[in-house]
């Protein structure tokens, strides 16, 4: 393979990585990360989950500017949920609050949803692999 | 560029994407997922802050088991940080507790920190480009 080629192929690779938009990557400084603190009533954990899960693979496959939404459950306290959320920027999040996918969980959970908070945050560092 | 070598340079590009450790990849039943709530003395929170993300950028290049450490502190109230963690499993998450980073962390903080709280999560989903 002559050098040409295989600086192409490089040049190729390198775009793509770039392409892949982490929130610990250049113009992390924009970002918007805030912490969803949520009570499910117990009762409807199960069908509150299957709704959660629905809606965070379409905002991660569908939406360029969800890098990433975490949902977990206090493993003490399952009816107690947190999702760590980052948005490319502020516009990114509003774009989401406006999608199809996010509209249909906020009907599909409201009677599930017993209490719910947004803690908006600030990075200090947001490491990953 | 015939079809053997396009083959080739296929497998290479899936090889290291594999390799690239994602928490919501394949193995993430084993994750070992907790949320540290941290409470730091106002008068301290600039050096807090520059010890937190030193061992942050220390565990996630040296260590292969710490997936995802995100340090944030809420903005209405910087004085509180929460740490969102995911590692490998429970055996990296222990060799974490043990790596000369995370004791020097811990020493360097130890009177910086007037309440420490860590909360065991279970994923729901964990969604990330």
């Amino acid at each position: 393979m002559d050098m040409r080629r295989l600086l192409v192929i490089a040049g190729t690779a390198l775009a793509a990585i770039s392409m892949h938009v982490a929130p610990h990557a250049q113009g992390a400084d924009a970002r918007y990360v805030q912490m969803a603190e949520i009570e499910i009533d117990p009762a409807q954990l199960e069908p509150y989950q299957a709704a959660v899960k629905e809606q965070i693979e379409a905002a991660i496959r569908l939406e360029p500017g969800v890098l990433v939404l975490y949902a977990v459950s206090q493993r003490d306290n399952p009816s107690h949920i947190r999702v760590f959320e980052i948005y490319r920027d502020m516009a990114a999040y509003r774009s989401h609050l406006e999608s199809t996918h996010f509209k249909k969980y906020k009907a599909t959970t409201q009677n599930m949803v017993k209490s719910l908070s947004l803690v908006q945050m600030n990075p200090i560092k947001l490491g990953a692999k």
